[in-house]
């Protein structure tokens, strides 16, 4: 047991989707693609008397972090650092939960790999309703592309070698929960064929194109969000909206060039990782 | 068709392995563990009328990447800077052949994913004869162990948490082309048996352990590297051989604590990227 330990986990992005339920959680999950970003989430795991989870400093209800330290069988102190946005498509969520995963069994020496990890965090993920692939993609980070569903040794990963620069910007949350908890068909119909058009051309115009175009047979633009990809694309620029949240992401400096004031950052070419002993 | 393209490939220690010959370079490979490194290479391709390959600004021989070169059908500058020695238990050849990979498929815009690019330099090193295992490691990052032997969809990989710092020096050559092609039973068995107490065990400290182990059991260690791995362990360090080199490498401040006067790097946390547009 050391005194603490900490992780970061890139924010993710998923561009399009398919979900894919399953009783067994290691197996259920969503196939897709989407940005693992250079914002993201720093948690920091502190073995204590008691429980508690922070997020920015103010105390937080986090379902699958509390699932991920039930499973490891310790009592810590979570405090979660985030430069993403929460609620609007950044997979925060994922992030806090694979990141106490990580820094946890670190500070606890429980012997863990990382498939095992990322297996407990994509598992309590899936349990709590809050995220189908965001926990797998954010392990493997850079351009992640989900072929089959599910955590290391089940489902399957690939990923776009480009490295663009990214800006965002967000309107507002969005419920993962309403979503996933509705009817999945038509969403699940469209990411599967976006996914099949993505693998014939890889590359991160059609990422953009399949993202832009699951989002409108999906239903799911909105006003501001619709304004923003159309005035990015007016200026020259590839944008489209984040599943699941009011936020539209750029390439380069799309929406700097559409006049919007973006956020900005990198696609973070690693996934997830133990932060370096100092 | 871009300017140019550039990536980096983290160093490659390989900690222990067996051998795992097959028809298919795809399909064969290695399964051990070892521990990628914040030194590496990078490598610069930019397309040109003929072909040639350097490393450190002078030019080299490397079978492996001229096959890539072929298997993508261009002509192009190869360009490498590396960090580390050569030849000696790095990986330097499988980073320039991944690297390679990576930066000519960015510079010709060659739509392929990052498991397609793995695959063509996993493929490339296996046929030269030059490796078996670094390039799905440099792939990954961390402390990548492979489950598995092959290519992405094929082999598997998990990888330890940790991320310590690392130190090294090395005394001098041992050529991978003549172990690999001597007899690899006695090798082999301890391999396996490395890997499978490993997995008992995932921890830093059995990785070491391990790695000391098959050093030992395959008859590898030389005066000067069984010296300075004593050393380290009188000065309560962790050492041991890197696999296929002259090569020791420590945890934390081992080689520095026992008087020598070593390379210092950190474990990198992701494995082969290209590197983000300016």
């Amino acid at each position: 047991m050391t005194e603490h330990a900490t992780a970061f986990v890139p924010g993710h992005i998923t561009a399009f989707f398919s979900a894919h339920p399953a009783d067994d959680p290691a197996l259920a999950g969503s196939r897709g693609a989407g940005l693992a970003l250079s914002d993201g989430v720093r948690v920091r795991v502190t073995p204590a008397d008691g429980r508690s989870v922070s997020l920015d400093g103010l105390p937080i209800e986090m379902p699958p972090v509390e699932s991920v330290l039930d499973a490891l069988g310790v009592e810590a102190r979570v405090e979660a650092d985030s430069d993403l946005p929460i609620g609007t498509g950044f997979g925060v969520s994922g992030a806090m939960t694979l990141g106490t995963a990580l820094a946890a069994s670190a500070a606890f020496d429980t012997q863990r790999t990382e498939n095992e990890l990322v297996e407990l965090a994509h598992a309590a993920e899936v349990t709590a309703g809050t995220g189908l692939g965001d926990v797998v993609a954010q392990a493997r980070g850079g351009l992640p592309v989900r072929l089959e569903p599910g955590a290391p040794g089940h489902g399957s990963l690939d990923g776009l070698p480009a490295r663009p620069r990214v800006e965002y910007l967000t309107f507002g949350e969005l419920s993962t929960e309403s979503v996933l908890s509705g009817d999945t068909a038509a969403l699940t119909a469209a990411g599967e064929a976006a996914l099949e058009r993505l693998l014939e051309q890889p590359d991160v115009s059609t990422l953009f194109a399949e993202s832009r175009r699951f989002a409108r047979e999906a239903d799911l633009l909105t006003g501001r969000v619709s304004e923003a990809i159309e005035a990015v694309a007016d200026a020259g620029g590839e944008a489209a909206m984040a599943m699941l949240g009011r936020t539209v992401f750029a390439t380069g400096t799309g929406l700097t060039d559409a006049g919007y004031d973006p956020r900005r950052c990198t696609v973070q070419p690693g996934g997830a990782t133990l932060v370096a002993d100092e």
